[in-house]
């Protein structure tokens, strides 16, 4: 049966934040990304659209088999977001990962303050979910994660990692002993990291670092030491985070 | 005096690689751009056209006036390869800062076998400056340094960093020293590298990673420890790099 005028439609509207945010859905595409939708969160699967010859589709679960829809080639080309499309697109229901409230006390956790690059906070979840980050919360400023490049970069981190918009306020009333921890070019250098159990690192605005409020709320803030003859400005949101990450992890 | 019919086809031309190394001869774009490279390499600079109330065409030094052309809005609009063109264009003339060996021998420089998307290619110059790399050495079938999108990711620092197109053959003949250093899943973990001066750094291929001739060839191998339970299938190429290159010189 061939796509409705009004499927298309719909589909497309998930392109624009405003129509995800209303239908509470966004949609993953190509045949990896699908794959792991289906491995991973398959209870919010809404619909699958692919080519009759997609491989995946044979041996899907018998749930997941009466919501597969086949489409044409041309018809893939009209909902995709790509500018290749790739077999297959899912839609899904919108639903964040939801911290679990114990790990954001004992591990590290990332505050995402006004981060606005997609492909920024795609690498950042992909990071956050390598090294199992217990929590990403992100201002409200924040750009939205279900924003069709950032689900492309994260290769479906976003949906494996914990994640909430929330104020620095509301995060403190909710953790209290959380130790706030942000970058900064007057920090101490990395290798000093008193790094703690329950810590909050803070990563800025790509123009513009952390703000000055939030800065004064660290109680310890660090600096990702370089070459003092260099000339480069700073570091890539995405690499910083790497970096600091890392740091608390690997040492 | 208005730019010619020749002129604008000739800066149009060097989007493409084939041009760029006909004429060695590449673009830089943007205020931001265009003053740092009036900054850190003013004698490589052939020609600049900036609208009329550009601010920093006033305070140029007397041999860039010269060669400071004005342009009308739609003028650098035809002559841009940005979807927004931001004041000025600069045209420079292709050319790699050179590694000094004795650096080499010393410090740590990297090998990008086969890295194919610009973004990471530049976001690697952008690390590479920070930390006061070595060298960048590129096997020859690595993306174009010159590449519109390196030079924009990478602010600046394609011309900061020395960078050299070159076969682990010639390498090897050249620093017979340089200990040869990988990052694998099967590697030892990154708190357990042995960092020793002159050491060569193998960044692979974003899909495939390090040939296995490579790898065989590298005396050390590393693993960036993750969070054993993760489904993260891997870390992006520029973000494996800030890592290990961080973890070389803070820790």
């Amino acid at each position: 049966m061939p796509l409705s005028r009004a499927q298309i439609k719909y589909l497309q509207s998930l392109k624009l934040k405003k129509y995800r945010l209303r239908y509470n859905k966004f949609v993953v595409e190509g045949d990896k990304m699908v794959r792991e939708a289906i491995r991973d969160i398959p209870q919010n699967i809404k619909a699958i659209y692919a080519l009759p010859d997609w491989n995946a589709g044979a041996t899907l679960p018998a749930d997941l088999q009466t919501i597969l829809q086949e489409v044409s080639g041309s018809e893939l080309e009209r909902i995709s977001q790509q500018k290749v499309p790739n077999q297959a697109v899912a839609e899904l229901k919108l639903e964040f990962k939801a911290p679990d409230p114990e790990k954001v006390k004992t591990g590290l956790s990332l505050y995402l303050e006004r981060v606005q690059d997609p492909g920024n906070l795609g690498t950042i979840l992909r990071i956050a979910d390598w090294f199992g980050i217990a929590a990403i919360f992100l201002s409200p400023d924040t750009v939205e994660p279900f924003n069709p490049k950032v689900i492309q970069s994260s290769m479906g981190s976003v949906w494996r990692v914990p994640v909430e918009t929330a104020t620095y306020d509301a995060i403190q009333t909710k953790f209290p002993q959380i130790h706030w921890v942000g970058s900064s070019l007057s920090g101490s250098p990395l290798k000093n990291w008193q790094k703690k159990a329950g810590s909050m690192l803070v990563i800025g605005n790509e123009g513009k670092g952390m703000s000055p409020e939030l800065s004064a709320r660290c109680e310890e803030l660090i600096f990702i030491s370089g070459d003092p003859n260099s000339k480069a400005e700073s570091l890539n949101a995405a690499v910083s985070t790497a970096i600091l990450v890392s740091a608390f992890s690997n040492f």
